[in-house]
């Protein structure tokens, strides 16, 4: 699982440097490929290489953004393959205890048994990307600072992705690359019907479960299958019975595994659509992560998984409807403990402060340069400064705020917005946003556990009412009705009567909500839609405060990051932006590692004989290492037809690569030199999660499952016959 | 741990065939150096092959058995390494809660503070082998079968013994080689004041405890130190003040870590007392331990291990009281498993069959042959399904008899003896054997906890007495007051009354009954003296029917193995006997290992910071990964020394050797090409521990302790002086 968690990765949005690449080091722009044609050629690979800057043509026109998971098309009639762990919410969105999809899986026997995806879903398809820097930052913006400048850009963003969006079925969206400096336009065909076609049973999708997430060796079988529907006029549309599969312009061929056998050495490449990293945040944001915000995030992350655990042991109804919650958590919560394990007691802080002072230096060393970044990066370290002290105060809210709250906040924010023209509406509750978020709202309806949310509110609320009583929300503890001070059990009596007095867990009355205008939600008695009203000015206050300073920082970190860009430039070294949920393409090779466990090394492939090693059943590990009983007789038969490799003895399951990836990859095809689909992307490791700030190419690998794995699976153990044929696979 | 268990490997003694020698396979007996002179040579030996075969010369001089473990001689004051797990028996003899050596260490500050060892201990340093086959089975035994011959062979072996032993000072054996197709005479120097000088906490002596046993990665300093005394005049003698540490002719020197260091590739060998091979039974052998006998006893293991746990669970006084018993269960019990896993969907059986169908071909297609094995090929296979029968019959009894009723029947059966003239007594009740025999009583003291043993019994005896009527021993039922069929509150009923009528826990009553006369024990009231006496009959018949076989068994069993030889011979193929106890030597190289765990493959060493990666402290994962503070703070300061390789940027712990060993070569001293001692002989891998029935180049290896290891936890951490100084090392 692992890649895909950007639903989590909120706390931080801005900023990010470029850097010099190493060795396989790098998340690519399109753009930027002639800049490395000459490493992918060597590497091996037989397109030519400019042909994967054109997003229309093969293969990038195969490629698809999920949000926060990336999938490929692998049909003529849009089958599509991505990662099981970025159709779990689809598949936990589908299960009950009596169909329980997530434990056994799934597979539709014909089209007409295909599920929709869970409320939301979406397959985006990158049409066009082209720079509006000059047009998001004119001359007049340029001018302002504080609320003004950021206004201006999110004005300026508005008219950008309004004009595009003129387009029907496209979304369009203008993000900033190396951390304000430049804006792309963005514009993706929006596939709206979403349908769930496949998926292995846990015991495959998730084998090893958490205490392998983030591991080498892995046996993970973690793939599933969408399909992209749309109207009977082939456009994007709604859910309909009457919507037809999608006819890609493009799609992959799964490589033969006799033809195009993939090998230890074998050049890879890898496209979608990584989150973020940071590989160059100035060294105060780095103590500022690994000395306070992660570890703090870690301990409320953990209380939250052992709270989930413990309110939803032996009731599977709310197991099934944590699940997707628990399972971006435990993902999410491992990988800060690797990245925080690698940085304590590592150089990590003192090479970016070195860095840093060589750059100031070099800026320093010029009164031109003085004159030009000077101001900027002294701002930027005391803007970054202000910013760090109000994430630290307000670190609890994002735990401790109960789900119908949120719920009914959003609803008013819905409602004050929709009172105005469009155009002035704030980013995020346009027209446009409005069936995104009214899936939001309906999906509540599978996610939401009472007794599990309100035992974690009242956690979080009482461990934020002992802070000092100064430094506390007042707003807040009025609008919820609560005291500084107070225990647990005084505030859980508290939200007892919030909770009974809200109808805003019946989804046709929380629904009904998106209708109303705001004085209806002014004169509601309902106790979560009454807090929502109270809390409403403090929360404009809050966004108002933000915008202010994210003006100014904007200026200050994009001067810090052109002077980085110059810096580099005048030693002759190329840079590439960090990531930022855009296409991008990475290559390297398949590799194991040298450094493993101590007194071992890490092979580049697994094979079938570890899931047998590995098998404990459904009663020991939590179930985690639970192979299905077909599965096994099938491995012990050696049942392994055309997917055996003579030199594993046994069918490769997973495998390593040096390709540089990052959540939001996940789900990615990775591609051998022909762009032939030999893998998905699905982790990292532990040990070198650390890369999204650190990149050290002796430890970064990704873990893919191998296209073999997958095949032999739906052949021989789940006969996907439909499927196989219709990917015209033999 | 793990590969020293003997005790527990009783079930089995006859029969060790010759094999044909793969690269490094191999336990040579030290005459048959020159077979291997060349290949030594070849692997870098400095010294002359040939002095390896001088008993009384450098190295072989210096390495003891310890009876079940080999030591090795490291300073002229008799100042002796074994492994931990070796002197374990002995560290648990001196603990006690509040004063808990097992737990914390023992360093002995000066000679005065050195501690007895646990009662029985011995050093024999052996000074002489010859072959007496011509004595042992002369005309005259030859022309015997049955129980008539197996009492001559006892009887040789008891004159050549005997005369031996005329040396003071010294113990001598006859033991079989082939099966008993050839006999040795050994003589020993027998030293029996031995003390335990040093051992390091549990945290390093036992790291990774149950859970890393039989596996690698491995980072356990399984090392701990005696020291042998000898009387005033120089002579073995019994602990007294007035002994005085004994000068060995030849002592070993710990090789320099910066003029010898030891690399991956580099030439090993190691001499000691590896105790049963069976690489070359009968295919009927292998069929049964695998097919029933095996499985059989990892079931009946399981259920003590888990019985001892339950039953000295919070009872740290009966914890260290079956500690020693413990951890020989799980060391075997885990070893067992591992050989099973490996059997299990093998073709080992199919090539044994096919090896053994070859050989009977050989034989067949000469009348000659056939006139000369046939009768002894055909006669083997009928012999030992009869005493398959029997072992199947009689399995419960190693589990189910109450250790006082043992206890009893042994002396009972000292008793029984001590009327006889000493040389008419049975082997292991002559007047040389007393010492041990009574050792072993005074031993039960420390080690006899009732509420387990007495749970133990209940629970097998329920077992036994569940099988069919008429497959019970009635002389058993008899004397234990017990029927057919009872269940295990029956049982226990029964116990309670036979425990609260014994007298025999009482260590002096106990021992007071080793100077008894038979009508003593005819007269006693005591209940488990009396049920010894009710089975003596009973205990008779089983051993004289025993006999019976065992002397056709020999006969038959001798010929099958004088045929293989011929055979072997017959393709130009040299032959080694399997292990048996007695000194053999391998050699081999420090080599890692493609094959790890699935994904993953093994390197030669370990370092420090697995020990770092691994520890998790006193409360998790029962403490077995609780590395001592001292410890991790070195380590943390990277606080090295000349014990840093710079390859490894870090100290070695542990190293793979293709060595050829099994159980028995514990604490073998593992030597460089100058004979310097490099590591500590102390574990093989559970994924290859069928070696001792089936050699897979591929995957054997043997674990050591390296011996900068063992330094640098000496003077780093345990701050040993004393010893470092005494050994030499600066």
């Amino acid at each position: 699982m692992t890649r895909h968690s950007l639903s989590l990765l909120s706390a931080a949005t801005l900023a990010m440097l470029a850097a010099t690449a190493h060795a396989d080091e790098g998340m690519w722009m399109p753009k930027q490929l002639p800049q490395i044609a000459k490493s992918l050629k060597a590497g091996g690979l037989a397109l030519a290489p400019t042909k994967l800057n054109d997003l229309t043509a093969f293969p990038m026109g195969a490629v698809v953004s999920l949000g926060g998971c990336t999938a490929s098309f692998v049909s003529p009639q849009g089958l599509a393959v991505t990662n099981h762990h970025c159709a779990y919410g689809s598949i936990q969105y589908n299960s009950k205890p009596e169909r329980d999809l997530l434990k056994n899986g799934f597979y539709a026997q014909t089209l007409a048994d295909e599920l929709p995806a869970a409320p939301g879903s979406r397959m985006l398809v990158t049409v066009d990307m082209r720079d509006v820097t000059a047009e998001v930052l004119n001359a007049q913006t340029q001018a302002l600072t504080g609320k003004a400048r950021t206004d201006a850009i999110e004005a300026a963003e508005k008219r950008l992705v309004s004009a595009c969006e003129a387009d029907t079925g496209h979304r369009c969206s203008v993000p900033a690359f190396f951390g304000g400096l430049q804006y792309q336009l963005i514009k993706q065909l929006e596939i709206r019907d979403v349908r769930l076609v496949h998926a292995p049973a846990t015991g495959v999708g998730l084998f090893g479960g958490d205490a392998d997430n983030w591991m080498w060796p892995r046996h993970t079988g973690d793939y599933s299958f969408y399909r992209a529907y749309v109207g009977p006029d082939g456009k994007p549309a709604e859910f309909s019975k009457d919507n037809k599969p999608y006819a890609p312009k493009h799609h992959l061929k799964v490589a033969s595994p006799t033809a195009s056998p993939l090998n230890e050495g074998d050049f890879v490449m890898v496209a979608g659509y990584p989150g973020r990293t940071n590989r160059h945040r100035l060294p105060t944001e780095v103590d500022f992560a690994f000395g306070w915000q992660q570890p703090a995030q870690v301990k409320a992350m953990g209380e939250s998984i052992d709270l989930i655990k413990a309110e939803t042991a032996g009731r599977r109804e709310g197991e099934i409807r944590m699940a997707t919650r628990r399972q971006g958590l435990e993902n999410y919560f491992k990988n800060l403990q690797g990245q925080q394990q690698s940085y304590d007691g590592s150089d990590i802080l003192a090479r970016k402060q070195a860095g840093f002072d060589q750059l100031k230096a070099w800026v320093n060393s010029s009164p031109q340069r003085q004159a030009r970044y000077g101001a900027d990066l002294a701002a930027a370290e005391r803007l970054i400064a202000e910013r760090q002290a109000t994430a630290r105060a307000e670190h609890l809210m994002s735990f401790m705020v109960p789900a119908l709250l949120n719920s009914a906040r959003q609803l008013y924010q819905i409602a004050q917005e929709r009172a105005k023209p469009d155009a002035e509406r704030k980013s995020g509750y346009q027209e446009r946003d409005l069936p995104r978020l009214k899936a939001g709202q309906q999906s509540l309806e599978r996610r939401y556990d009472e007794p599990t949310d309100k035992r974690l509110a009242a956690h979080f609320l009482a461990q934020y009412l002992a802070q000092p009583a100064d430094s506390l929300n007042a707003a807040w503890l009025q609008a919820l009705g609560l005291k500084a001070g107070q225990d647990e059990a005084a505030v859980r009596a508290q939200l007892d009567k919030l909770y009974a007095a809200s109808q805003l867990s019946d989804t046709a009355a929380r629904m009904a909500w998106l209708d109303k205008d705001a004085a209806a939600f002014q004169a509601s008695s309902d106790a979560f839609i009454r807090a929502a009203v109270a809390l409403y000015a403090d929360d404009e206050r809050r966004e108002d405060r933000d915008k202010e300073l994210a003006g100014k920082l904007q200026k200050a970190y994009a001067g810090v990051q052109q002077a980085m860009i110059d810096y580099h430039a005048s030693r002759g070294e190329a840079v590439y932006p960090d990531a930022n949920s855009t296409l991008r393409i990475s290559y390297g090779k398949v590799q194991g590692r040298d450094v493993g466990r101590d007194g071992e090394s890490w092979k580049a492939f697994t094979t079938l004989r570890g899931i047998q090693a590995k098998h404990k059943g459904p009663d020991e590990a939590g179930g985690e290492f639970n192979a299905p009983a077909e599965q096994l007789t099938a491995i012990k038969a050696r049942n392994f037809g055309a997917y055996y490799v003579k030199d594993l003895d046994s069918v490769p399951v997973n495998f390593l690569s040096t390709l540089d990836t990052t959540g939001g990859n996940s789900g990615s095809p990775v591609l051998n030199k022909k762009a032939e689909l030999v893998g998905l992307l699905f982790d990292g490791t532990l040990d070198a999660v650390i890369s999204d700030w650190d990149f050290n190419p002796k430890m970064v690998r990704s873990i893919c499952v191998d296209s073999r794995y997958m095949l032999w699976q739906m052949s021989t153990v789940d006969k996907t016959t439909r499927l196989l044929d219709e990917m015209g696979v033999k």
